[in-house]
């Protein structure tokens, strides 16, 4: 097996403008809670919360870029979002590997998002198979 | 409570060239699965197999745009991916209220994917907060 178990990873993402106007230009979740400052602020928030499910782009791209091995697919994913992000914040993503199931070519992540104050952004959980 | 328990709801997405595309463009997941139609073929599958993220940017669209309230943030998030799908095809999303703890104001969906041969490409659950 490619992985083992407690095998980690690292990354970091910030959230551009760039990337926070791509994903409302591509999936089209315009929620005031992303797009209107005072909307946002009035809810609690110091400013426009970006989208979660950016988290999960990154997430795509983890898998499919990152690991020892090309050969994978997602099967399973989880994300608890703890803590909201905001445009330009700088994230840093580690996961490790929690399981591995050999005889079905499955391993198991367990992952967390931090902000630059070190609090949990998000975290959670992903099933990949490993293409035999 | 402005959800009920049961309460349904429909929606449909293509899987545009425009939108693959795009995916690819915001989070450079260009793993061979995704980008190789040979290489897809040699692992089982009838073409290149989109990005199943995509379906998490569509539920992020689900969240802040189709429901009767825009008073909505996304806590948690589950995906298990069934079957794969391909370029062009058209899926079915359904989502029904699964549970409601209105002392906190969280209500959970359990939703499904479905490909026009009404497979299930895919399915999870859903909890969010609505903002008071």
């Amino acid at each position: 097996m490619i992985l083992k178990e407690n095998d980690h990873f690292e990354e970091s993402l910030t959230i551009s403008e760039k990337l926070y106007q791509g994903f409302i230009d591509l999936f089209k979740d315009n929620n005031p809670l992303h797009t209107d400052e005072s909307f946002a602020k009035e809810a609690g928030f110091k400013g426009k919360v970006m989208h979660g499910n950016i988290l999960n782009g990154f997430i795509s791209y983890f898998v499919g870029e990152c690991l020892p091995t090309k050969r994978v697919i997602i099967h399973s994913q989880e994300i608890k979002y703890k803590n909201p992000f905001y445009i330009n914040d700088k994230l840093f993503f580690k996961a490790h590997v929690s399981g591995i199931y050999e005889s079905v070519n499955v391993v198991e992540f367990k992952y967390e998002f931090r902000n630059l104050i070190d609090k949990v952004v998000a975290k959670g959980n992903i099933q990949i198979g490993i293409l035999i």
